[in-house]
């Protein structure tokens, strides 16, 4: 027994046309971009939607020109040359700044999750006339989502929210799930042991972030593919939450 | 154009039969273990090699009964019921502690990795007789598997070997690259633009990291796969480096 799925695994690319726009049912788009692509959705499959498509879906866009943002932004943006509007918006989506130098706000989102500027984003929108947020219950839309294709197309599968996020000490970003529906985001081997017979005390993966990565090489940055479908991969079904992922405060060496 | 490679992305496990031992071809071990597997690799490959088992093969493994802990890590191990001789492997093979908490030490390692007890590592090697440190120079490793490839094989492939780092504010392992060859280890679209015309400036993707963390779906922690390869991926070639994705110390907001 390894760890769950030690067959190929396939990454097939989703590319969806045309615009996500607010109210839109980005389920319905999905299965048509799936159809499109002669893909069909199995029992098994793990579907990774990037979450700008969710919050634009759900309409977690602000215009930036009614945002107002106070002395203190004003000051950050001038300081450091950033947009003291999309300082604001951090600053208001956020429950805790993490860190704060050189223009870079790190800051715990009301979700919980450790990011920059609380995730708010000006890429991939309309030219920087409005910011994305990150989407208000991103494991809810997970689940809704995988109720929606059980229910159209008779089959179960998992369903993971990414976003890209930066980390300490190691330059790039990285995709990290912040949603997840149908799965459980972690694979605990404690109390197992590895085939020498040593117990396995401290070993949890964060497979729901590893899939996250996985969809990152072919969901682009600039490619207009918000989503892909993981084939192969053995996860344990079963309820789970993208805030299983987010460490909790006294157990983290770093709050 | 999008990130480089938008088809389908596959992931072929690469199981090796038997033990790694110190002085083993670990070159000729994969390509034995892909021809029984019936893959052939082709030009713009990605293999994935876990870095324990080049560890083994340079015999980069030290006798748990040979180390002597100072009184520092004794008293260390004691009160959190750790193996102080781990302990002190991890504080040797250390350039300096980054946290110490709850018995988990945090440091830098020789090579600039920030990780838990400096990548030494008991599982999965002989049941607790000896530890095993990470590669003395993973990037000449990557190196020398990618040349060794190409006069055997005739193709051009990127080579990565990964470890699984923890990481503060999320639960969970997943996998890094720690040594690269072949190709360029991020991807910076800083001065490019999104297709609504906004230029990316803060966008650098740690591909070499996705790439590990994708091939960490079917390289497991119990299963004897110790590498896997990824095809469909269209990277940049180029030299690249493990070191590339350490952040600099003065643009870390960590340190």
């Amino acid at each position: 027994m390894g760890k769950r799925g030690s067959g190929e695994v396939r990454i097939f690319p989703l590319p969806v046309d045309g615009e996500i726009r607010p109210g839109d049912s980005l389920g319905a788009k999905l299965l048509t971009a799936a159809k499109s692509a002669q893909l069909r959705l199995q029992d098994g499959d793990i579907l990774v939607v990037k979450h700008k498509v969710v919050s634009k879906a759900e309409g977690a866009l602000v215009a930036l020109d009614e945002v107002r943002p106070s002395a203190w932004s004003r000051a950050w943006g001038r300081r450091f040359g950033v947009d003291a509007r999309v300082t604001e918006l951090a600053l208001r989506e956020s429950r805790r700044v993490v860190r704060r130098k050189r223009g870079v706000l790190i800051t715990e989102t009301r979700h919980g999750f450790v990011c920059a500027n609380s995730g708010v984003d000006v890429s991939n929108v309309d030219g920087g006339r409005h910011a994305v947020l990150l989407p208000g219950d991103p494991d809810r839309f997970a689940g809704r989502l995988r109720a929606e294709i059980k229910k159209k197309l008779g089959v179960e599968i998992a369903v993971i929210v990414s976003d890209s996020f930066g980390r300490p000490w190691r330059e790039g970003l990285t995709e990290v799930a912040i949603g997840v529906a149908g799965m459980r985001p972690l694979i605990d081997y404690r109390g197992r042991h590895d085939p020498y017979g040593y117990s396995l005390h401290a070993t949890v993966d964060a497979v729901a972030d590893e899939l996250a990565c996985a969809a990152g090489l072919v969901c682009g940055k600039l490619a207009g593919t918000p989503a892909c479908i993981i084939r192969g991969f053995v996860y344990r079904r079963g309820n789970g939450s993208g805030r299983e992922l987010i460490r909790p405060a006294k157990y983290d060496l770093f709050r």
